[in-house]
C-alpha cells in the first residue's frame, strides 16, 4: 500500500530528527528563550529579507491562525476570507470561539481577487448602517491555497495595496508555502511574501517536521505581550527547544526549500504517470496537491492499492481525488503507482 | 416632514403608557418575579396555544437573538441563516461575540427553501471530516424577514420537519411577527409558529412598546439556569416590571394583534397611493416594510418631505428605499404622502 | 406590608412618567440619536463639570460592567476589584464571560484600600513571571459600595493617583451614585468622580429611572466604535429615546440630587427608629443601605409586616438584614415602621 | 554550571527518542487516528485500571486545562480552585479566556481541604441570590500541587465524595503526577487517582516527554465530539503519532514510573545535601520540588554555579528558591552540587 493520502503521513526529516537527538540533553530554558529558538528566528529573518521581522513559533495551524487573528482583531472586527478559506470551513468554528467573525468573499479553486475584495470594502463603507456590521479588520488568505492553487506576484500586489489603502493586514497562512514557493509556475519568493504581507506563518508540519509553524510579523507589528496571548490560548509550549530546533534545523543549509523543491518534482511525475494512463484532472495546481477526476468502480479498485483522500463528489459515477506529494515522497512510490495504475 | 422610515420611530402605545402609569408606584419583586411578569406570559401562553411553554421577556432584538443562540447551542454548534439573516449581517457580531459561527444559506427576500437546507445538512453529513467542521446545531429564520416577506405554512412546516429529522431546533425572530400574522397572505398564525418552532420570540419593540421581546420556548426546552445565563450576558432586567407591564397590556384585548393589523391596513393604503402616483415597486412584500425604486433626484426632492430608508442602490440612477408603516401611522400621514407625491 | 428591601420596587419618579408620556409621540431617529439623548449628555457633562466627557446610555448595571470593562481591556489584562465586588460576586460571570479575569484584593465593608492596591501592582511586576499571569489592566471600584460605605476623596485620590502611575484606567461603579454623593457623611462630588475616575457610570434604575445607566468617559478616552462593541453585547437600544429622556430628566433642575437627597433623609428617619427601639447596627453605612443584626425570632415575626433583604447568618441566633431607603420611600412608610417597631 | 532549575530543561527520555526514530518513515493517519496512540490509550486504561476510560492525548498542560474545564462545564458553572492554583494564577486567564470564572478556595501549600470545599458548596446553595452568582459546577485541584505537597488517599476519597453529592467532577491536574505517585510520602496511586476523579491529566511534558498530556476520563464522560471541541481550541494534533509514540513508550515497561521513581531517589540525595550543608527547609515536599530558604548573598554565590528557580521573598535578607529532579536528574549534578555547597 503507497500513500499519496496527504503532505502530513510520516514524521520528521531524518537532519531534523538527528538534530533533536544531538541536542536532547542541553539544558535550556523553557517557553521559545533557548538558544535554538533564537538561531532559528535569526535564520528565517534572514531567509525572508526582513531583518526587523518579530517571530513566535506556534504548535499546529489551527492554533496558529486562531492566535494571530484573535490578537490582531479588535473585538468590533471580522477577517475577511475565501468562502473556501481553511478557517472559514475547516478549523471547527475556531475564529468565531475566539469571538470573531469571517466575511466571506467568493472564490475561485481557493483564490479571491482583489476586484472583489475592494468592491467588498468599498460598499461596507458606503453603507450607512455598517456600525450595525461586522468591520472588515483583516484579509486572510492562504499560499498556496486549499486548492493547491497560486497567487501570482501581481494578485497579490494588488491585494496587499487594497489592505494598505484600507488600513488592514494582510495575513497571508502559509501551511503548505513550502510547496508554493518551490513551484515550477510561480514569480512569488519568500521575500515577496514578507514585504506583501503583514503577518504570514511559514508551516513546518506539512514541510518536514513533526509539529511547528512558525509566525512572523514582518511590520513591527506583532501584537503587545504577544507571549502572554499565546499562553491564554494554550500556545505556549514549554519544552520549546522542540520547536527551536526544528526550524532551525529546517533554515538551515536550505533545508526548507529543498523538501518543497522534492515535492514539486515528485508532484511532476506523478501528473505525468497520471496523464499517460489516461486520467482527467479537476484541477491541475501548479503545487504538490493534485484534484483527478475518477469513475467509480476504478477509485474502489484503485483505493485498494493507494491512498488517495476523497475530494468531493463529481457526479453520480466519478469522485473527485486528491493526490499529495510531499519532501518525504519516493522515487518507489512514483514507480509503484505507475505499476499500479497501468494494472487497475 | 412625515416619516415612513421604520417601525419604532415613537414612543409606546397609549394604553401601554398608561399600564405603566397606574403600575408606577405599585412595590414588586425585580428580576421578572413581578405579578405582571407573571400574567403576561400566562396571557402569551393562551394566544400561542401553549400552555406548557416557557417565556422569558428579554429587552431588546440582538440581545434576544445573542441569548437564545448562545444558550442552545453546543460548543461544537453554529446556527444556520439565511445569508442576509439579520443575526449574520446587522448585529455586529453578537452571534460570533458568544463563540459560535452563522452557517449561511442562500435566500431570496430573506427566506431560505427547505430544499437547501436539507441539501446542507446532508452533505455535511456525508463529508469524512465534518468533525473538522462547525456543527449545524440550529436553523434560525425571522418571520416576517428583513425583506418583510412571509413563510407560508407549507413551508415552516417542511422545514420544521427537516429541523427535526436532524435534531436541531428551529429558531424563529418574531422581531415584526405582529406585523406578519396580520398580513392579509398569510395562512400562519402565531399558534402554527408556537407549533412548528422550538422556540421563538415576540417583538415588542416594533409592535407598540418602548421595548421588550418575548422569549417563548414552546417544548418544555428552555435552557436550566436560564435566568442566570440571561445575567451573565446583560440580559436581566432590574426592574422586570417594564417588560412584564408592556407584555401584559399587549396581549390584553388583543392589543398586539390590533397592533398588526393597523400597519398592515395603512400598508395597503399606501403601497395604492404610491402605485397610483406610478411608482415601481422592487419587492412588494405582503407585511409593513415596502421596497420602492425611485429615480434619484425625485428621491432627493422626496426626502425633503418624507423620511425613508436607503435599501440598497439599483443603478446608477435609481435607488431602492424602504416605506414602513407601523401601529402608529396615522390616517394623516397617508394623507399628506399622497399630497406629497402629487406634488413632485 | 411596608418595603425597605431594596431601591428599585416601584417604577420610575413622576416627573420621568411625565416626560415619557409628552415626548410619546414624537418621531425620533433610533438608537441613541435622538435629541433627549443629545440633551441628556450636554446636561450630565454639565453636572460632572466635564465638558469633553462622552457619554453612553445603556440599559442595566450589568450589561454596563460587562460592556466597559470589555470594551477597555486588552486580552491579556484583568480588571482589579474588591474580593465582594459586584462584578465579582453577583453578575453570574458577565465579566469573566467576556473573556476577562477579576484580579480580587481584600477589602473592608466593600473598599479596597490604596496601599493594598499598590502592593498588588509592585509584587505583580516584580514577578519574573508575570507574563504567564493575567495583566493587571482597571481598578474597579464601586461608589457607595455593595455594604454602602463611601470612600473619602482622599482615598479616592490615593487609588487614581496609583492607578495613573501604573497607566491603568480606574473605573468607578455608580449604581447607588445618587445615594453617595447626596450623603451628609462624604467630601466627594460628581464633578471629584468625575475628575479622579476615567470612567464610571451614573445609575438611572435606582435613583427614579425604570431603567438605564449612563456611562460616562471622562478622558477622552471612550473606546473607538464603541456603539459597534455595544451592539455586539446586545446593549444598545433600538428606542434609545428611553434612555434618553429618562435621563434629560433626571438632570433637569436637580432632580437627580433630590432623588438622592430624598433617600438619605429618609435614611436618617429610619436609623433614628431602629436606634430608639434598641436594633444593634452590624454597620451603620453613610448611605441609603442599612444593616441591623436582628434575633431570629423577632425576625420572623418584623417579617410579617416589613419586606428587608436577607444579607447574611450573623450566628446561630442572629440574622443581618439590610433595610434601604430611596427616592420613593415616604414619610407614611417611616412612620409605620416606628409603630411596627413599637408593636413587636 | 548545573541545573536544578525545573523538571523541563532537557529533550525527552532516551527510550521515547529511540522510538520516535525507529517509527518515524511509517506512513500513519494524522489526528491522533494512528496506532500508536491507539496502543498508548490502551496501554494507559490498563495503568489506571480503568478499562473502559477515553483518553485524549494535548499538548501542553494550559491547553489540556482550558480544554477540559471548557469543555465540561455550562456557560454559567465556574470552577473551584485552590487560590494558587496553576490555572487560577499562571495560566494568563485561558481559563477566563474561555469564558468562565475560576471560584477560590484558601489553600495550605497548594492544598484545599474538603471541609472548606463542603462550606462553599452549602454556603452557595444557601444563598437565596445563587443564580446571580456563577454556580460552581467542577473541582479543580493539581497532584502534586504547585508547592509539590500530596494528597493523602483518605484527603482525597472525602474530595471525590463532596464532589458526587453535589454532582460535580472532580479534575486532577498531574502535571507531575509521575512524582507524586512515586513519592515515598503517598498512599495514592495511579488507579486510586483513576477511580477518584472523574478526569485527570497524566502529565508527559515533565515526566519525560517532549511534550504532551493525556487527558483521561475515567467516567465515560468524554464530552460528545471532543475532538472537534479540541480542534476549536487549536489543540488537535496534525502529526498525533508524535503524541501516540510518546505516551506508548512511558506506559511501556514501566518507563513512566520509572522516570518518577529516579527523580524521587535523586530528590532524597539532594534533600540530604542541603541540610547537610545546613540549609533551611521553607517546605519539604514529598515530591521533587524542594524550597529552601537563603540568605541573599549566599545565594548571589550560589546561582554563579546553580541554576534554582526563585519562589518568593522570605524577608528582607532571605529569598525562597526551589530546586527541583526530574527523571534526567545525574548523579553527577548531585555530587557536583555537594561540592558546590561545600565550597560556598
Amino acid at each position: 500500500m503507497i500513500s499519496f493520502e496527504n503532505d502530513y503521513t510520516v514524521g520528521a526529516h531524518s537532519e531534523i530528527l538527528n538534530r533533536l537527538i544531538e541536542t536532547n540533553m542541553e539544558v535550556l530554558s523553557g517557553y521559545g528563550n533557548d538558544c535554538f529558538t533564537e538561531s532559528a528566528c535569526i535564520k528565517i529573518k534572514e531567509s525572508c529579507g526582513c531583518s526587523n521581522a518579530q517571530i513566535y513559533l506556534a504548535v499546529g495551524g489551527t492554533q496558529t491562525n486562531q492566535l494571530v487573528i484573535s490578537a490582531l482583531l479588535k473585538d468590533y472586527e471580522g477577517v475577511l476570507s475565501a468562502d473556501t478559506g481553511h478557517v472559514s470551513v475547516h478549523e471547527a468554528g475556531a475564529i468565531e470561539y475566539s469571538g470573531h467573525k469571517i466575511l466571506t468573499l467568493p472564490s475561485q479553486f481557493g483564490k479571491i481577487r482583489g476586484e472583489e475584495l475592494e468592491e467588498y470594502l468599498k460598499k461596507y463603507y458606503a453603507d450607512e448602517n455598517h456600525e450595525h456590521m461586522v468591520f472588515p479588520g483583516m484579509v486572510y488568505i492562504s499560499h498556496p491555497t486549499e486548492y493547491g492553487s497560486l497567487y501570482t506576484r501581481k494578485e497579490l500586489c494588488i491585494i496587499s495595496q487594497i489592505c494598505r489603502s484600507y488600513n488592514i493586514p494582510l495575513y497571508i497562512d502559509g501551511a503548505r508555502l513550502a510547496y508554493g514557493i518551490a513551484s515550477n509556475e510561480t514569480d512569488v519568493t519568500l521575500k515577496d511574501i514578507a514585504v506583501l504581507s503583514d503577518v504570514f506563518y511559514i508551516g513546518g508540519t506539512k514541510a518536514g517536521a513533526l509539529c511547528g509553524e512558525a509566525i512572523v510579523f514582518t511590520k513591527n507589528n506583532m501584537p503587545k505581550h504577544f507571549t502572554t496571548l499565546a499562553k491564554q490560548r494554550g500556545a505556549l509550549l514549554a519544552k520549546g527547544r522542540l520547536l527551536g530546533v526544528q526550524f532551525d534545523t529546517l533554515f538551515t543549509d536550505d533545508l526548507y526549500y529543498k523538501n518543497g523543491k522534492h515535492a514539486i518534482i515528485q508532484k511532476d511525475k506523478m501528473v505525468r504517470i497520471l496523464k499517460n494512463a489516461g486520467y482527467r484532472f479537476y484541477y491541475e495546481s501548479p503545487t504538490n496537491q493534485q484534484f483527478v477526476i475518477i469513475e467509480n468502480n476504478l477509485l474502489k479498485k484503485l483505493k485498494e492499492k493507494v491512498s488517495v483522500s476523497f475530494w468531493e463528489t463529481y457526479d453520480e459515477n466519478h469522485t473527485v481525488v486528491r493526490f499529495a506529494t510531499s519532501w518525504s515522497t519516493m522515487d518507489a512510490d512514483i514507480l509503484e503507482l505507475e505499476t499500479i495504475l497501468k494494472s487497475l
